[in-house]
């Protein structure tokens, strides 16, 4: 996926760099996938080469879109009703490895680089709690302040 | 978590082997998890030893104590409207090792020990599509026949 967009920045006009074919490739599938009734697909993201689940967000076709074309991941956020691109307040950017779609192309995979932390607490993954033996555990600790993240 | 239900069948009543403290703390979990509109909470499934991402599924409140109580995951089919006890028809199920959540409480992650393939593609993960250079590549070839997990 990362040479199908080499070097561009992440404001770059969806699809530009792309050639025609992949153009009509990327529109088709991006159309083919299935999306609830706000038009979202959820996203599961995942560090490509430890295989740690860092998160899990949402999509809609306009940030797998922009995804696509930058290389640097955009989510929909829901509370914020935009686009959210990762990493911009923060500097914890995830750059795309690869894009996989289920077997029903209902769910997204996304195989990414994280930059720094991905969970707004400070801790890698955002799934750092577990239910063990009756009492809920963290799993791994906080590796940044948050108020270093977002400077307050 | 395997250590909180220890070899009773799947068919068990839910919480019925924990103690008062765990039935206490896990029905106040369940509770404290935010459910979309329909009851439901997104469920990433992972195999516990490799990271391999399996699959993502639904759960409702109702499917995680069953898949407490008894150790082997149950999540909530939304084609069917009911409880999905994986691998009931086809024998492929899941052991829970250990449950998730994440940072906003509205996302779960199970790390299981998958028998078998998780698709019902004979797929051993749901995420075998990946979008390489402008077209849509098999990652990996199904190692099982649909027909003879499901008879048809």
């Amino acid at each position: 996926m990362a040479s199908m967009h080499p070097g561009h920045g992440r404001r770059t006009k969806v699809f530009c760099f792309f050639s025609s074919e992949k153009k009509d490739f990327l529109a088709l599938m991006i159309d083919d996938l299935i999306y609830d009734a706000n038009g979202l697909i959820p996203a599961i993201t995942q560090q490509h080469d430890t295989g740690e689940v860092l998160m899990l967000a949402w999509m809609n076709r306009e940030s797998i879109a922009e995804t696509l074309a930058t290389g640097s991941v955009c989510y929909w956020s829901r509370s914020r009703q935009k686009l959210w691109r990762k990493g911009e307040t923060s500097g914890q950017t995830q750059r795309l490895v690869e894009l996989r779609a289920d077997c029903d192309a209902d769910a997204l995979l996304l195989l990414v680089d994280q930059q720094g932390v991905a969970c707004h607490t400070g801790h890698r993954s955002c799934f750092y709690t577990a239910f063990r033996d009756g009492r809920a555990v963290e799993t791994a600790p906080a590796e940044t302040d948050p108020a270093a993240l977002y400077g307050s």
